[in-house]
């Protein structure tokens, strides 16, 4: 190691501070300076060594005794006094000048630390007032931490001033620059450790600068935290040569400055020398911007080299445990069973020497609780870490957007298309507040969503060439291909208070399946908290859908984030699935107005057809799902088959295979039901969109075959409907992984959520048809036979497959009537038969 | 761009090359060398447009006519020119020194090239002769592509010399670098495009460097093609400043060298140059390395700045088309309706003089097909693509790891410890052959697996300090801390024909759920090929599961990875959840037996109790579930309930359960039922593991009440048990996002996974226990008050709950033995009761 600000050599068990104060060196930092700040961070450091553990005598007023120590030892000491450090650094900083800053802090693992800095700070105590700053609340402080009931090991929601959770890591960096985009004001403090910098998505994350505008959006500070070792091994950053790590930073577009040591007194000069720096260089940065400065600047970083369990024991049964892997979680672990370790730790917590930071009442010495910042200036304590900027966002009027629907099923358009325009005219209505983004990894012209260069941009701080195009400083379109960045920018945007949607594609929504994951958990955790004010909704548009991978072929294909987001809870978790433009409107402009969501849209971008007009698409979303009567021909009585489809190309096969029925086989009692809101199948105990039964019956009936057509696997329709009367005749079609290279409508034959196979699967569901039906059954059998002749010669889906609309109102025969048609026989339901057995197109049966 | 080897500027519709062959410039390709390789450029640029557009006249041996035009054009011509010229480069160095090399190819959109140089070196005919090489073949070649029944538009399986599919971008690098590990003589030549750069995957494997020994490892070259634009905005790569990215680079550990331009001539001879210098280079590497160099080595890689859509339309209806955006798909389109856009398309096409290219019966002429190398030297031919070294592994006898299991739940041991001393002796037994590794985020040891660490060490190139432990150059465990790039190593190494697991944190698994998602693709379309040899499975330990996480929260619970996987085909996906180490054991020697495969096993690593002796393991996984008759007290006739348990957890807090109710309410007749395979659940239609109907009625009876304890979310139970007879009585507990940071005990209480919920279960569903059992219930309440108040006073589990072991084999009352037990009084079933309705538990009616 680097070890510039080093110290000498210690032994076992032995602490790192041999006296009492620094010797000063010089620096920014007078006498005094140092020894306030050295003394702050021995605080926070005792403190952070209570929590993980102590339940009983916090501040050492008599000697440790076993059942003082929790009797499960759980927490991660090695990265937190390094946090520590740096908090008290940031605290100068912010003081001097004041500014506004929130910091990310990747290693959240590091907990016991920021804890202890809220605590110190009072912000702690204010918001939880029990957690008091004296001895008591300090003994309550120690006792929570991994406790039951108590709070998580790693920042979590109940951290003030914390919007990011740090244990699954990867994300601190595009959590830090979607927190800092269109706040100009701010400065996101982002902590990554050298585990964290590991990850994919967090080296994704550095390039995020080339989207940062130096005049409207707000300031990244990154400080890269070596501390040397993951659990059991040397980290990448930390161990690659010093040259090569340089190189990448300053590849990466930063201008990085060493902080590296691990001699105190040294190293707080070296690290105040450092920001003083780094918030020259950025005012310098700020001013050419606001001089009209169009390239993209270099912005400072900090890289902070210091010890594992930096103050921590430095051996421990022979072994080091200071500066190597050992120290990561407890560094010494037998402290209720043996005494010398327990020697070790009462030694190590006394060297902080807490007499002299604590006093009598338990409270933090005035000299000390003068330091951090005041008010919203604490990093504890900013507002901008809990949403408060959430105004709602303008909405237009949807008929601004909206397709006119003359007729159901005869005219076409492109979903996305008309989403562009509504998105269009969200930006313009939300310009003044700047608090709206679009994100998505390249595709927002490719998903049809381009009217909204019309308005703005897509944000860019490198060079601008000829021929580029919708390129800006200031655009608020964020692309780059890393679904990663985009979702932690997001993230970051709506932890602060601002809207945004993610469009992605679905295939690849899985990419950032467990960063959904972690932000349903904070969601989650976060409502339980009454102080934490509700962030906007995540808003997820999956276009370019499993249904239309016309040339991609099977890697592109698949349904599947549904089901993952349907796992998270009922109070989070929304998905749904509108049948056209208007409904897409719809369910948009209501995902924009929620808070605290998760919301999943998926609709196609393809030309396909349209099925309801503005004023009835409002009724069918409010409703969720609803009969469409237009389309059926129940009449009186209960339907003999219930055709029910949730997905923009399952509701165009459902309506082709409900014409085709209607037209041959007149007499069948159809009824079409539509599903926008998929949350509306399961019971209302498990999702607060969940219909009440009767209702549900009344949609479905209690005994009548449902030929369900559904976007995705289909399974997820059994799990969502398993508690309700009529599940048992719930046939389901839906996405079986049978996809390949083909025609849009052949994706469907192939998955048999084709209108044949639709029909077929009605005819051969409803009892008592008798042999009519197989006149029927035949004809639908030959027209699959005669499409796929026809594909795999033209390499085209059939003209009339592909060029079908909803006829007109008077097209169809009255259910009522009994006739011939063509060779078709038609007749009605009868009694005395047997159902016949038939083959059951249900795809829980299929052999995978 | 700095377009060093530039070129005129051209107009609307004009092709690029001016006339017949190019002015020789210097280098290492004579005149000769440089007009050969430069035809065999355009003959796969000309094969290349042909398949995107043609399904007619392949040799345009007369004029373009609107029907040789498919209907509907597909695929991505941007990335395709760059990558047929680095494939004839590729080719050329590989027959100038006699090279064994695979390429990965990161832009897989490009297959078109990719297939048409598999084409002009035979391979495509040797394996699919339909597609000779002859004027019908190539229509057919052209036909296929895109197009219903044929290939898909990315390199897919069909693609012969590939291991990488390349549409979900991210991962080609780290495929590279495990291909390369263990195979010395192998260089995997990856290219990057500069879209997937942008990628956080693709950001982390640069740093695979810092894990290839380049003594016992192969060699990677990454060649960067940096074309410029994504679909519709620039990248960041090719956009940033030329130092910056030079700085990028270097600071990977790389020595790269830039071939920059659009001038065919000079192109030519700075990529031979740059592939002179890097194999050169690495030549010199491996000698050092040879003769016992440690360090880290700079490996050369190559950035090729080229245009989008090189050689392609210049303009299309007064747009630029080559070198922007516009040409990443299909640059010219309107080609059937619109005459002046098919005269661009025949000109281009023309501009590549196929006259000279191809002879009179459509066969490439001899000195072109002269040029490429031979037989398995070619890059589509390349036996390693085709996973040539599947050797089976040498698995060692199961005793060596096995634990002395001499009573059931007696004693304690920790599962994944066993697997470690299994996996040391898998790596001892396999050590000459280099063809097993282990993969992880840094978690061997924290999983409990470092037994490996007798016989092998973490690999790694850095320095290596005092007081690091178990690293070594040649570590056959690869730790990092990204789950990408373990992943992503993993499937490289497998699809090469070798055998390995990926250990890791269960929550975080959701990290690659995108990559498995691609894997399980990838292994679907490849099971169709008979040309395709098997490749070893997928096999993905997760330990550090829900049921653990002491003291992380909520964030580090999560058992979703099963559900995304049971989503899979049912010829892939295999999960696994022993209950014990013996059953571990049996699991993880099954999986490694196995090919083709996603095997996903859940194992926990704590202290637990041990159920089976090796013998009992090894026929308890044969059965895959099966009753555990000495845990049950059924006797003759069916019994009143069976309690199923799937996981180690689950098992535990059953098994708890029922010694609970066998020696309170012993005359309640229990059936104890274990499921290791959870894929025996489903019906053998679903999935080959599926039980018969009559053996799943068999052991979960077809009507009596079945209380399932499950290691994940309970709905999955439902879903997979769905068509069984007696699945309306089945009562499943899992993981309900009920989680925070508790005690192991508590975390099962939380969500009414633990024995006294679980007892309950059993005393409410049994319909006619009468009033007797609501003393029993009663006590089960009082349980669990007195649990919640200790838990929450101590901070750990009542110790009768933590230290509970099975009783020895005379501790329960004989169930026909009727008799009163302290204040529970014992009775019977009887008849002529109502069932009581009761709380049901089960978890489908959780409120969330």
């Amino acid at each position: 190691m680097d070890a510039r600000h080093g110290s000498k050599e210690r032994r076992d068990g032995e602490g790192r501070d041999d006296g009492h104060g620094l010797a000063f060196v010089p620096g920014p930092l007078g006498p005094d300076g140092l020894g306030t700040i050295d003394a702050y961070w021995r605080a926070a450091n005792y403190l952070s060594v209570g929590q993980i553990y102590l339940m009983a005598n916090p501040l050492l007023r008599e000697p440790l005794k076993a059942e003082h120590v929790k009797p499960r030892l759980l927490g991660h000491w090695g990265t937190t006094p390094g946090l520590n450090f740096i908090y008290a650094h940031l605290n100068r900083i912010i003081r001097q000048r004041d500014l506004d800053m929130i910091a990310v802090w990747g290693p959240g693992h590091g907990a016991p630390g920021l804890v202890a800095n809220a605590y110190l700070e009072g912000t702690y105590s204010e918001i939880y007032p029990d957690v008091a700053r004296d001895a008591v609340g300090m003994g309550r402080l120690f006792r929570q931490f991994s406790f039951p009931g108590g709070i998580p090991s790693h920042a979590s929601p109940e951290l003030p001033g914390s919007i990011h959770e740090g244990g699954e890591l990867g994300y601190s960096l595009a959590h830090a620059f979607g927190a800092a985009l269109d706040n100009p004001g701010l400065t996101v403090a982002c902590i990554v450790g050298d585990g964290e910098a590991e990850t994919g998505p967090l080296a994704a994350a550095w390039h995020a600068n080339k989207f940062l505008d130096p005049r409207s959006d707000g300031t990244v500070l990154p400080i890269l935290h070596l501390n040397g070792y993951k659990i059991a091994s040397p980290t990448v950053l930390a161990r690659m040569p010093a040259d090569e790590l340089r190189s990448l930073l300053v590849g990466y577009g930063y201008a990085p400055v060493f902080v590296e040591g691990d001699d105190p007194a040294p190293m707080h000069q070296a690290m105040a020398t450092a920001l003083d720096a780094a918030f020259d260089t950025i005012a310098e940065i700020r001013a050419r911007a606001g001089r009209g400065a169009v390239e993209r600047p270099r912005w400072p970083m900090i890289v902070l080299r210091s010890p594992k369990g930096w103050t921590g024991p430095h051996c421990v049964d022979g072994k080091p445990v200071e500066g190597t892997w050992r120290a990561h979680q407890v560094p010494v672990a037998a402290v209720r069973e043996n005494a010398e370790h327990r020697a070790i730790l009462e030694a190590w917590m006394r060297s902080y020497r807490p007499e002299e930071l604590f006093a009598e009442d338990g409270a933090l010495v005035p000299e000390l609780a003068a330091l951090p910042p005041k008010g919203a200036r604490r990093i504890s304590a900013n507002p901008h870490a809990n949403a408060h900027k959430s105004a709602p966002l303008r909405l237009p009027d949807l008929s601004v957007a909206a397709v006119a629907v003359p007729e159901p099923g005869r005219t076409r358009a492109e979903a996305t298309r008309a989403l562009g325009a509504y998105l269009r005219e969200v930006l313009t209505l939300n310009a003044p507040a700047r608090n709206f983004r679009i994100m998505g990894p390249d595709e927002t012209a490719s998903n049809r969503l381009d009217a909204v260069f019309a308005v703005t941009s897509r944000a860019w701080q490198e060079a601008i060439l000829p021929g580029d195009e919708n390129l800006a400083r200031d655009g608020r379109v964020m692309e780059v291909l890393s679904e990663h960045l985009c979702e932690g920018w997001l993230e970051g945007y709506v932890l602060t208070g601002r809207h945004g949607l993610f469009a992605t594609y679905e295939a690849f929504a899985h990419v950032v399946d467990s960063m959904v994951n972690q932000h349903a958990k904070w969601l989650k955790s976060a409502r339980d908290l009454p102080w934490r004010r509700p962030v906007p909704s995540l808003n997820i548009l999956l276009s370019s859908h499993v249904w239309r991978q016309d040339h991609n072929g099977f890697s592109h294909q698949d349904p599947g984030f549904i089901d993952f987001v349907a796992n998270k809870r009922g109070d989070t978790a929304r998905i749904y699935l509108p049948p056209d433009a208007n409904t897409l409107l719809c369910v948009m402009d209501h995902c924009l107005r929620t808070y605290d969501r998760i919301n999943v849209v998926v609709a196609g971008k393809q030309p396909a057809l349209q099925w309801l007009s503005l004023d009835e698409a409002v009724r069918h979303c409010a409703a969720g799902v609803d009969i469409w009567d237009w389309a059926s021909n129940e009449g009186a009585g209960e339907p003999d088959v219930v055709m029910a489809c949730a997905g923009d190309v399952p509701t165009q096969e459902t309506l082709a295979a409900v014409d085709w029925l209607r037209r041959h086989v007149p007499a069948l009692k159809v009824r079409v039901v539509n599903v926008v809101d998929l949350m509306t199948l399961p019971a209302p105990e498990t999702h607060p969109h969940g219909l009440d039964d009767a209702t549900f019956d009344s949609l479905f009936t209690s005994d009548r075959p449902v030929v369900f057509a559904y976007h995705g696997y289909p399974w997820l329709i059994h799990r969502l409907t398993y508690k309700r009367t009529n599940h048992g005749n719930f046939h389901v079609h839906g996405f079986i992984e049978e996809g390949t290279t083909t025609t849009p409508f052949d994706m469907c034959v192939l998955n048999r959520l084709d209108r044949f196979h639709l029909a077929l699967a009605a005819l051969q569901t409803v009892p008592h048809l008798g042999a009519c039906a197989e006149h029927a059954e035949q004809a639908l059998r030959d027209a699959l036979a005669a499409h796929h002749a026809y594909v795999r010669r033209t390499g085209d889906d059939l003209p009339e497959v592909r060029d079908w609309v909803w006829p007109d109102r008077h097209a169809h025969p009255h259910p009522d009537r009994r006739r011939i048609d063509g060779d078709i026989m038609q007749c009605g339901p009868t009694t005395g038969e047997e159902p016949r057995p038939g083959e059951t197109l249900d795809d829980w049966t299929v052999v995978t």
